[in-house]
């Protein structure tokens, strides 16, 4: 099996075994299955779950896609034609309960003709309602992730994701960040061992610790204020998301999948102009964590 | 008084105008008042209505400023240096029963120091539920706003509105369009004239059309289905703004008042999933209404 061959694989099984685990947890919901071809070559598997116990809305998507290298990508690298062949596999959990945290995860790795090879990845989380002591664990295990790698990584990949997630226009973050790094260049053997090992380790922390954050906050009460606050907050997500990820411009300026890449919109979400929360109250302390900087661990 | 003052008293008088007649047939909303002072110079008036008893939210903003010209609206018009006007009145009003449209009116007048002016505007209707018999007359009353300038301009700004209220990545028109016009320049007196009298007259075609429809389709009673139509249609609302809309970008990128710039936003909107209505449904109707090229009168 090429290298190729042999991630897109693992990321394949990383799917089903992500997707087992939610399901266990969630309790209730079933993640429907979309095959998908690309024209061009390649496809994908998207995995879609709506209205279940735990979760509201969760796609849990791979794909392994290949053929002539795309004009956009092509300006994208600075390279000139050739083949590429792109793998990954992209996650976005909306949960209904105002407690539980939305979660974000992609991995992908990315390789040319010509010989060249990209890997990518990361966590990030977005609660509603920031524990301190939740955010303090994730980040302890996105900073375990990255151990193997190196010591400063958790460091550095974290600056990335605070810098990544960053809504300008609200002087925000979408979050409590994470870790993120983007097109590490495998230069030789030696380096595509070490990115290929960090990403099946951040790969596989993802279940881990979003099944634990599922299991801890799923049974707090909520009222009704709560959840307007969760579809306040779900409305900054969009706005992230459609106006900054370079994931969702690219792909819908490359005229991607739309509803694969538009799996990231929230079930609903709430436009209150001029909204702030007043001082001192749960929401307010929250939103006092939506910025750049935080120590966590 | 200046041209520009001239133009700026009139837009300020067109807003007041415009919320007497939208709170008279609400009948319980009021709109608020805020007004804020640009640092550069100049400054706005924002006038929003929540949870009236026709509208949802709905901003009707008024905008005069001026100053040393920014560097992205140099690079935009192509000049260097030089102070800057403009001013203008926005609306966005999105309607608590599904039968009631969205609309979004623009008129704008833009004068550098140099000496070159433009003008701009456009009114569109985005309804959730496609009535023929409204798009008919509400085009007609676009016809009628354009007559004065030419015989060929509706057609013109028509077309320009199915080209710009267009969602790619969805491949759907944002509802049945209306006429748009931008950056038509009053090279002579003459010219300036025609213009001036084409953006009054757009402007005075707004409350007449708008409180017409709102009066026709306020008192028809709709079910939860139907309001959830609704707030699907407003998710592909938010993907056209965020996304696409000139001056939404323009204004987050220059670091514009974002909360002005966002009323736009509806109060709640929906995200599901490749959610297609069925075939010969009310729903199923409208969609087919969702294209460019459409002959409205």
């Amino acid at each position: 099996m090429s290298r190729k061959e042999k991630i897109a694989e693992w990321f394949r099984g990383l799917q089903t075994d992500i997707i087992q685990k939610l399901e266990a947890e969630d309790g209730i919901g079933k993640f429907g299955s979309e095959n998908w071809e690309r024209p061009g070559g390649g496809g994908g598997l998207t995995r879609l779950l709506v209205d279940g116990n735990i979760i509201e809305k969760g796609g849990v998507n791979f794909s392994a896609v290949f053929g002539e290298t795309p004009a956009p990508i092509q300006k994208s690298f600075k390279i000139e034609g050739g083949d590429f062949f792109a793998t990954g596999v992209s996650i976005v959990i909306h949960p209904i309960n105002p407690f539980v945290p939305i979660i974000h995860m992609n991995v992908r790795y990315f390789e040319l003709s010509n010989g060249q090879s990209w890997f990518g990845g990361g966590i990030d989380l977005t609660p509603a309602f920031v524990f301190e002591e939740d955010g303090k664990i994730f980040h302890q295990s996105m900073k375990n992730a990255c151990e193997a790698y190196d010591a400063q990584a958790y460091r550095k990949f974290k600056e990335t994701a605070d810098d990544y997630f960053f809504i300008p226009h609200r002087n925000e973050t979408r979050g409590i960040g994470g870790i993120f790094y983007d097109r590490m260049e495998a230069n030789d053997d030696a380096q595509f061992e070490k990115l290929w090992t960090l990403t099946q380790s951040v790969g596989s922390t993802f279940a881990p610790i979003y099944t634990h954050l599922m299991a801890k906050r799923k049974n707090m009460p909520w009222t009704e204020a709560e959840k307007q606050w969760q579809l306040h907050r779900r409305s900054r997500y969009v706005e992230f998301n459609l106006v900054y990820d370079a994931g969702t411009k690219f792909g819908l300026e490359t005229n991607g999948r739309t509803e694969s890449i538009l799996m990231s919109m929230p079930p609903l979400a709430r436009w209150e102009s001029n909204y702030v929360p007043n001082e001192g109250t749960e929401e307010w302390k929250s939103q006092q964590f939506f910025r750049k900087g935080i120590e966590w661990v």
